[in-house]
């Protein structure tokens, strides 16, 4: 068949077969299947949609592009958790070595941020000397040792997926759920993990700006997993505000820190989504029953510092200088020219935050990028003061800047009082949490 | 504003402004827009569709892409017509020679064919010494002398039409009805007429499947017509069976030398859609008040014989040798090697005939192009014996074949007894005209 009528097939709203699929991703990597046609292809796909079968079929020839770990001689249910993208989200620094403690094995390979987002790879080299660029087999042999390991992507996975992202960039393509899914889902599988959990954020500083749109894609992805024979659970959660009080590498660092050191209460967004994927990854693992059992594990040894133990260990094995998790060595972490507050202009009621808007405040003090190439500086940022539902007064501090260059502060700070709205009268805040999605 | 976001404005249903539109033509002319957005841009196109200003912008952006043919010093209401490609579709010939016969003025320029369809250009050299490409002047000056000329097209009419056909082509995006509206439109205006009749074909060998495309494409193509400020009307007519009962080139110049020598009846649907579209130009022109009028006109210059004289006069014009329009002049145009007869295989009546099938099976005889490089045998091609709705016995003969060379010869008349299907039972034959199109 030639590819431009695959294309029209799809363009008229059919099904494509699993053999379609794998010749267009094997002939789109080997150059055959040129740009032009591969962007009309990705555009039907955006108006017309993928069942889950495409997409399965979609994933595992964009997994098959590359290099496929094989995590199989580590020992129990290898278990990973992937975000969608946020602001202030340190939720793997936390949970990583927490599973870990429980007796989980996490052996997790991460990414960079870009844009408003954060990265976790970014927050880990914001610790001096950690390098996240390991061998495969050193990578298992930290996570044999350690029972927890986040490094940079080994070998060469998913080549298909860096060039159908590049293309899909620049022809208005990203959206489309089918192609967002598979690009995940490969990677992830890919990867090597048999469990895997996912966070599909909603809201302005998430991609999926509605909660229709994220709970599709949970399903979706998750339909994905058990077609590729991997259990997936999903949850969708808010990404309305940040979800941690710290937008920068290092000062999410110290959040984690102070959340496995049992400083962060549990009411706390971070803290409750810290649970809740914790808790799948460990009923995923065999290791609890239920999510009680799951919560009250996690919360033992918080209690017991063995989270922070892991996380302090893992960086050790990474060479990184663990010094961090004492308040001193965090203060040398943080250590910036000068901070500053930006304040409430008037009395009254946080009543919405923009995230995207508060990430791009934090990027633009140099704690993330605008292009791939750029870099970061890993003690700047911002730290919330506030929350949605908040009681302020004029002139209390809304955040904390963390200031090393000061070309950008005055733009970030007008950023941040446009992205933090105060309004007379509360309004109605938002659940962090809309509800769990599985595969059935 | 970036051309990605121009994509997403249409992938996600909007209206593109008339800037966007001249921005997305001269971006793509000039190179500075890749083929990979703008592949994207038309499978947008394809989905969501271009309302009349939208497809008006996209046509005057094409037009303005190349030069722009002015007609203005040539006398009276320049009258051109444009059929959307057909098999066995002789129309041009017959009546622009009778329509500058009845005092209108017809400065056309026509295209090659392709597949199964036919060209006039093909056509006109099937004449010895006819040569089609002229200078613009050299081209009015007949016009001026003789009422009528049709040739190739002169300079570089609409280089974004090669462009994006060429592109729409490899990427399952050619049947976007606005996109061919502004690829016909474009190239109509440009030629310079003032007023345009089109013949949308609809059927089998036709490039509109279904009577509903036909009326959209038939509508949209006037709308634009009128936002350009010219006259356009259409007609919507069946291409299920061949337009005349010849396919093939110097085959269908001696069938319009017939027509226009009065050697076809009125009933003939060769002769009726040429009485149709000549009433639509003489009327545009102001040469006539209404359809009645405008008939007896056309028939008046038929049995006066001028319209043959027109016909005639114009190949002298253009270099041909003019004793085509004897009968042994065409004999010696349609001298072949051998004919041979293709059989009913059964008793019964012609239900359905394949105009497609039909002019592929001319294609392999020589008649027409697989590739636009190909050449074509002027002499070749086939007659048909029947129409849908005959009465036919067991090896009367359906159609002539005019032989050059052997090696489809097979082939063809196979193809030939599957396209022309002979039922028990009369079937319902449907009209050769579904009905006129204007602006309004």
């Amino acid at each position: 068949m030639r590819f431009v009528d695959t294309i029209e097939k799809k363009a008229d709203g059919g099904k494509l077969s699993g053999e379609e699929i794998q010749e267009m991703i094997s002939g789109y990597v080997s150059g055959e299947i040129p740009d032009y046609q591969m962007s009309a292809m990705m555009m039907a796909v955006l108006q017309r949609g993928m069942d889950a079968e495409e997409a399965t079929a979609l994933t595992m020839a964009m997994m098959n592009s590359g290099d496929v770990v094989d995590l199989s001689d580590l020992p129990g249910v290898k278990v990973d958790k992937h975000s969608t993208g946020g602001v202030g989200d340190t939720t793997t620094l936390v949970i990583a070595p927490l599973v870990a403690a429980c007796g989980g094995t996490v052996a997790k390979m991460s990414g960079r941020g870009l844009g408003h987002t954060g990265g976790t790879l970014d927050k880990l080299e914001s610790v001096p000397g950690t390098c996240i660029e390991q061998p495969l087999e050193r990578f298992k042999e930290i996570v044999r040792e350690n029972g927890v390991a986040v490094v940079g992507q080994t070998g060469n996975l998913v080549p298909a997926d860096k060039k159908m992202y590049a293309l899909r960039d620049v022809t208005a393509t990203v959206r489309s759920i089918p192609l967002i899914a598979s690009s995940i889902m490969s990677k992830k599988l890919a990867s090597g993990a048999d469990a895997i959990v996912l966070d599909v954020k909603t809201g302005t500083g998430a991609f999926m700006r509605t909660k229709e749109e994220a709970f599709e894609l949970a399903k979706l992805m998750c339909r994905i997993g058990r077609l590729a024979g991997r259990q997936v659970r999903a949850v969708v959660t808010d990404m309305n505000q940040p979800l941690g009080m710290s937008v920068g590498n290092a000062l999410e660092v110290q959040e984690a820190v102070e959340l496995l050191s049992g400083k962060i209460p549990e009411d706390d967004p971070l803290y409750m989504v810290c649970m809740l994927l914790g808790s799948q990854m460990l009923q995923m693992a065999g290791l609890a029953a239920d999510d009680d059992e799951a919560e009250k594990m996690l919360k033992a040894h918080i209690d017991d510092g063995s989270g922070l133990g892991k996380l302090q260990k893992m960086f050790e094995l990474l060479g990184g200088d663990a010094s961090f998790v004492t308040e001193e060595g965090m203060k040398k972490l943080t250590a910036v020219r000068r901070t500053m507050d930006v304040t409430a202009d008037q009395s009254g009621f946080v009543s919405h935050m923009n995230a995207e808007e508060i990430g791009t405040a934090a990027q633009m003090l140099g704690a993330g990028r605008a292009k791939k190439e750029d870099s970061v500086d890993p003690a700047v940022g911002l730290v919330m003061k506030v929350r949605c539902g908040y009681r302020v007064r004029k002139g209390d501090p809304l955040c904390t800047l963390y200031i090393n260059d000061e070309k950008r502060v005055d733009e970030a700070a007008g950023l941040l009082r446009r992205a933090i709205r105060i309004t007379p009268e509360p309004d109605e805040v938002e659940p962090m949490v809309y509800g769990l999605v599985t595969a059935d």
